[in-house]
């Protein structure tokens, strides 16, 4: 899949960039190793580290790196397998690392406010199970509110533009014709994805101070809701609060 | 919170193990240099590796440790903060190399048919950010639908039942007397974890051959749903199918 958009991309007229986590050794966990200089020697918490690093130019060359090509994108396309109903470890950890406090958002910073508003992002995945089991009744739920973490919590958070996912189900057990469609959808889906759906999410202005939806504001995300009407486990659950 | 659950559970007379996936050094990626014979040397797909593995008695001495760990336990706690509103990479990571295709589940021995049947597991989480914003119309989300994909798709998938999450709310900013509090509630949901609500989720018995919720049930997990009355974003996405 990600030769395949480079080789559209390319064709298209674009420039590509490809990140292979696996083949770069950007692939990997945050440490408190990599901080050498460190804001706080005693007790590692890694988003005051990496405000450190960030405001004293100490962040690792591999994350530079990685952030240049961010920096340099006008379109981030994440390509991965949904491993456990979720993006692999090797993606959240490259996510950790590089989109630092600092330099992927910072306090005032986030969200429609974020440092990468005017920038797009697109999800695409290939799945281990057909394309009913994500149906909104399936048995893993609903694929778009089981990404949401990732559309609103890594690529929204940031201040980038999601672009509707594309999403190939079940490829391993296609024949060389299934795979041929999949691919063909995908060059189209390419080829347009300055023109397809964006996702929705409600703007900052239309939160109040408690990071709520105003009590006039309807909720149209497709992932958050009305308290007054809850569904049997969004209740609140056990806390201090 | 690991500690204090160390603690309060040794003295209300259970064993306890601990895991430091930053101490024990098993906090890491799967990777395909992990696997002294390969099933297929040139196409590396983990689950194949695993079962492959598995099969032959060929899995990393600390990932049987691990395993081991698990099978020995009555009730599995995640303890973690929330990170980019999902567990960091390195639990992540940790699933993936240690829920191994054939040992954590297999075909047929999934959800309800799972092979860790009458075990128990929870999530004990800190956030960053208020209560509010995991409220249902918040900023970020219900947090009970943002950890649908860990309780639904890493516990659920396995077998466990899954009692409801302890949820510590923004520690960071708490004075002693705040701390001591979330401590003092943490301690109350310990000593009553066989008592306390478990989480819902349908029976295999409930899906049709698809995968979908037949028609007669009532989708109740609080995150599925009838697309017959899809909410704004959960329509049929791109996809070739």
């Amino acid at each position: 899949m990600t030769r395949r958009a480079q080789t559209t991309l390319t064709r298209l007229g674009h420039e590509v960039r490809v990140c292979d986590l696996y083949g770069e050794g950007s692939g990997t966990l945050p440490k408190s190793s990599e901080f050498q200089e460190r804001a706080d020697e005693s007790y590692f918490q890694l988003d005051i580290e990496q405000t450190h690093a960030f405001e004293r130019d100490l962040v690792a060359d591999d994350v530079l790196a990685q952030q240049r090509n961010v920096d340099w994108a006008d379109l981030m396309i994440l390509q991965f397998p949904l491993w456990w109903f979720s993006p692999p470890a090797i993606i959240k950890g490259w996510f950790e690392r590089v989109f630092t406090r600092g330099w992927g958002y910072a306090p005032g910073h986030k969200f429609d406010r974020g440092h990468k508003v005017g920038k797009l992002a697109m999800l695409s995945l290939t799945t281990g199970t057909p394309a009913a089991t994500y149906a909104p009744d399936g048995l893993d739920g609903d694929m778009l509110r089981l990404l949401w973490p990732v559309h609103n919590g890594f690529l929204r958070y940031l201040g980038l533009a999601v672009i509707t996912p594309f999403l190939a189900y079940a490829p391993r057990g296609l024949d060389d014709q299934g795979r041929d469609e999949i691919f063909n959808a995908y060059d189209e889906h390419l080829a347009s994805f300055d023109l397809l759906p964006r996702l929705f999410f409600h703007s900052l202005d239309e939160y109040g101070a408690d990071m709520r939806l105003r009590p006039e504001v309807t909720p149209r995300s497709g992932f958050q809701f009305r308290p007054a009407n809850p569904d049997p486990q969004c209740r609140k659950v056990s806390n201090h609060a």
